[in-house]
């Protein structure tokens, strides 16, 4: 690895999210240069001195591809072409992975998706902490290098994103239940709510608070969905018949004076919210769990989903190569309270795990 | 009126809107006592120094029911009941206003519902700033004194709430779209989220911000809602069926990859949600409309419905009564951008307005 100051990474699409992410790795001393299609936008980013000029330097460690969905494939492709066989990490940005890992056939891509947004729009809104606290899905396959892996996670940690692991059709299922389908809910909100306002000007003024969080996200550029929905078709789909299926029974228990029922679904609905997890931050020491691994193909994006389904926080990853007929060693930095969970787990699966007595 | 270090008023039911009712008026100078069902919560009330004693005095000249929508006619009865004749304000709090509306009869309760919230539940959530601005709600009738109104309205905004008035069925159609379907909504976003994190852990880690948004408000106290719901019953269901139908529309635009049909959805609910007004502050300068009125039922009402219809923010007002042979006069303070179009609406419906050249 380069010394920080040397760093260099390349953004391709320069809107909301490409624009924070050259800010953000920008302020943690890595050179950026950075592309955008139109030319407004690019001369704008090199004007607010977000980038420091548009060529891709051969010696790019880093490429971050911050287009829709749909055209990430061929900018990955493009990218790809102009770096020839040089130990680049290429990831993107994209609310949908499955799609995009299908089409890019190189190792040194691994599909990415942070999970933050704002109502500001484009580069106008871009800021350096956009990542601050967000989580930050990676989706390595069974091709993808470790060593990529470990480097990229930890550039991302730099930007104080909680990185976490997940096959990309998994992604693209949870992510459906998580963000496209109360997107889409916002925005159904909003429509039904601005209609009614139409006839009854006094509706705006009963938007209160709870109506304001509950449509905020609808105010977000919508250029980026359409491909987002139109390649997670099956999963969004199924989670909006889904959740039809659940007002449905509600109409239903209130047409029948069901109380019992009503305040069984909203106490459910009360418990799980409040017990959802806050922002990962370490909140107690963290110690060094140490996994050693066979030199086969899909053991990195095990260890590492594993931890994602436990809800495991990965603080650092480290990998220590394999010599001659021994087994490479992965190392995570994990909070000691999860080291017992997360060691049973792996044992599960094989692995021979022990806290690192450093 | 008294003057404010003697005024005493009364609050029946100490939960999260109760208790900070009484916070409220206390740190306005007001003496509240105040009663609930629970003893305990009585206690605590008195213990926290929020109310300073059970008994209604007989110069009471506030009272507020804030129990659960099911229960607040027969409280009202109760508290006029011990009062006699007094020339008390009575009003409430629940979320739902016709049914409540039509069981009580007498002229000195204002039907009122502060739309505000919190996630906290119960006494220990009440704060003295919870309406601080807030849209509060009231549902004047033909029947409604214009000077009990005037009161009311005045020690609400004293809280610095906005208050504004609308006709029981109104509220009721218009606080579906705005908070109950939204509400119901929120629960089902959750528990569609909880039932798919049993089986897949990481689910929850990918809730960032606008999951989170979206269902911060069912977190809070369920106990009131079975009333509300079911009171609201056409309203809602009609809202929830609505709703399921824009949902199956999505669908279909989906499955369809209808994407310039998603990007116009997407695209109406950004600019309404970018449009939705914020908190009433009397961002330019008042001035005092000037609004003689006959002598006869309703005139109240209508004035300030229709300022409430209009968006119009009604800062104060004030009533001077009719001398024999003379209409009596409403003063209204309002912004002065809001004059013309307040002016020629009241105009419309037949009222002589001028500017209130003091």
């Amino acid at each position: 690895m380069t010394s920080p100051s040397n760093r260099r990474a390349h953004v391709v699409g320069l809107g909301l999210i490409g624009g924070s992410v050259a800010l953000a790795l920008a302020e943690h001393g890595w050179i950026v240069t950075g592309e955008d299609a139109v030319a407004a936008t690019q001369l704008a980013a090199q004007q607010r001195g977000l980038v420091t000029g548009v060529d891709r330097a051969r010696d790019t460690e880093l490429i971050v591809i911050a287009t829709p969905a749909g055209s990430v494939a061929a900018a990955v492709a493009s990218v790809l072409a102009t770096v020839g066989d040089a130990p680049v990490v290429v990831t993107d940005v994209a609310g949908i992975k499955g799609a995009i890992g299908d089409a890019v056939h190189d190792a040194r891509f691994i599909g990415g998706h942070p999970m933050a947004g704002s109502e500001q729009r484009g580069l106008e809104g871009a800021r350096a902490d956009l990542f601050r606290g967000c989580t930050w899905v990676l989706t390595p396959t069974a091709a993808t290098p470790p060593d990529a892996y470990g480097r990229l996670h930890g550039w991302l940690r730099e930007l104080d994103a909680n990185v976490i692991a997940l096959d990309a059709a998994t992604h693209d299922r949870l992510v459906a239940t998580a963000s496209h389908v109360p997107h889409l809910v916002a925005g159904a909100l909003m429509n039904e709510a601005a209609l009614i306002a139409e006839s009854d000007g006094a509706l705006l003024q009963l938007a209160a608070g709870g109506f304001r969080d509950m449509t905020r996200v609808s105010a977000g550029d919508p250029a980026i969905w359409p491909d987002v929905l139109t390649q997670n078709k099956v999963a969004v789909t199924a989670g909006l018949r889904s959740l039809r299926e659940r007002i449905a029974a509600l109409e239903t228990r209130i047409a029948n004076d069901d109380r019992a029922g009503l305040m069984d679904e909203l106490r459910t609905a009360a418990i799980a919210r409040r017990e959802l997890p806050g922002r990962a931050v370490p909140s107690a020491e963290l110690t060094h769990l140490r996994v050693p691994v066979p030199d086969r193909p899909g053991v990195l994006a095990q260890v590492t989903m594993t931890a994602s389904e436990l809800g495991v926080n990965i603080y650092d990853i480290e990998i220590a190569h394999s010599v001659e007929g021994q087994p490479g060693v992965i190392f995570l930095a994990i909070e000691i309270a999860e080291v017992d969970r997360l060691a049973q787990a792996l044992s599960a699966h094989g692995y021979r795990v022990s806290r690192d007595e450093e």
